[in-house]
């Protein structure tokens, strides 16, 4: 934890929080903490800040906080991701929150088992507490917003232009002859599509194709869903320059 | 499994193979194949190719194989790690193979615990194993080259100069303020290094900087050993043009 993230419910209005659950524990017996000493904290979607360690002991911990006045911009990058085999999902989610993504959406396709969606991954207590994990550990504050929709076609032609109005929208796909580093990015917002395991079908390619999206190829190397979004959010936060 | 990769120990001269482990056992029950069926085969730090099956059962596999003229390049990456914990260590081999990295050396630093290096995870068939599962997921065939050095001063002072003679060398650090982006790599080898949980030391990171190491920065945010090491090999190779 590089951060400990506060959420509007622990805070008074004098800036005070008190915390009695894993957060305090951790500060308590993991970082030690005694009365004066000064930690990170961040509002959750809100601005980063200092938090002075008032009064401690193994139940409780009281902050007095103080927050910067600039919110961190949210991330420039979302992802449409075909839904993983849960085993992945369940590694991926706070690492997804740590890199940064402003909007995950889980999309169904040809080549994901069904019974992928009646995972505990997608139960939103569940996931929520990995992806705020992820952002103490890289301490952001941005909670990702995660949308699940378990039929790709109404999905494609009903919410997508909608969610993503404005956004340059890039699909990783082995037909794609343009590299990621072939793309001008200026100061759009980028939507990446990631596939399952298997690949998109030609069906699938065209639809989202016909909805804006630009192929790019990620070379010979065949990559596992966890290991090429991983690869592809960091390659393209490098272009971006962090943003 | 996109390639079933082969050992010079499979083959006989006239590049008949037969298998009759793990790989036989993939090949028959999830390839499903059969006779005069067509397989993507490797032969390990050699050329691609592809293996006919001849004759198949749930025991044995026989393939008659044509290998490429060319072996594909080895990958341009080295990796300096210190190392990481060895349940994060165990989930990378097979991310690291599949990423291309041409050799790793895991080192001991300051904020590494000594018994990191009394793994089974460093113990050569463990990771052998999984490197080449790295392999046969991305389909490539240069196992990388692990190296295990347990004391930090020696190892940088005796052994890396001459391990990396002519490599450009890239230290991911906070203070680094150059970004992975400024740097021309023309067609040298690239080293990262990349260091443990709570950082290298000012004196580890003086010391590989007097070996030629420049640093540069990650931005703002902080992130696991594992999704670092997956993040900047993928953005320097995409760099590098996948070489």
């Amino acid at each position: 934890m590089n951060l400990i993230l506060l959420q509007p419910d622990d805070f008074s209005d004098d800036g005070l929080a008190v915390l009695s659950d894993e957060r305090a524990r951790h500060i308590y017996k993991v970082l030690k903490a005694e009365p004066g000493k000064t930690l990170r904290i961040g509002l959750l979607n809100g601005p980063l800040g200092t938090g002075t360690v008032l009064a401690i002991d193994q139940h409780e911990v009281c902050l007095q906080c103080v927050v910067e006045e600039k919110v961190p911009p949210k991330p420039r990058i979302d992802l449409l991701l075909a839904m993983p085999r849960p085993k992945v999902m369940k590694r991926m989610w706070a690492q997804l929150a740590a890199l940064g993504v402003g909007r995950i959406v889980l999309v169904n396709a040809e080549k994901v088992e069904r019974f992928y969606f009646d995972s505990h991954v997608l139960v939103p207590d569940f996931y929520n507490a990995r992806l705020i994990e992820g952002l103490q550990q890289a301490r952001c504050t941005h909670l990702p917003e995660v949308l699940v929709r378990q039929r790709f076609k109404p999905f494609v032609e009903d919410d997508l232009d909608g969610l993503f109005p404005d956004s340059m929208k890039l699909l990783a796909d082995p037909t794609g002859e343009k590299r990621l580093g072939d793309f001008e990015f200026f100061d759009r917002r980028v939507l990446l599509a990631i596939g399952p395991e298997g690949g998109w079908t030609a069906y699938e390619r065209d639809k989202l194709q016909g909805h804006g999206f630009e192929l790019f190829g990620l070379g010979a190397r065949v990559l596992r869903t966890d290991t090429a979004c991983i690869g592809l959010l960091s390659t393209l936060a490098e272009k971006l320059g962090h943003g």
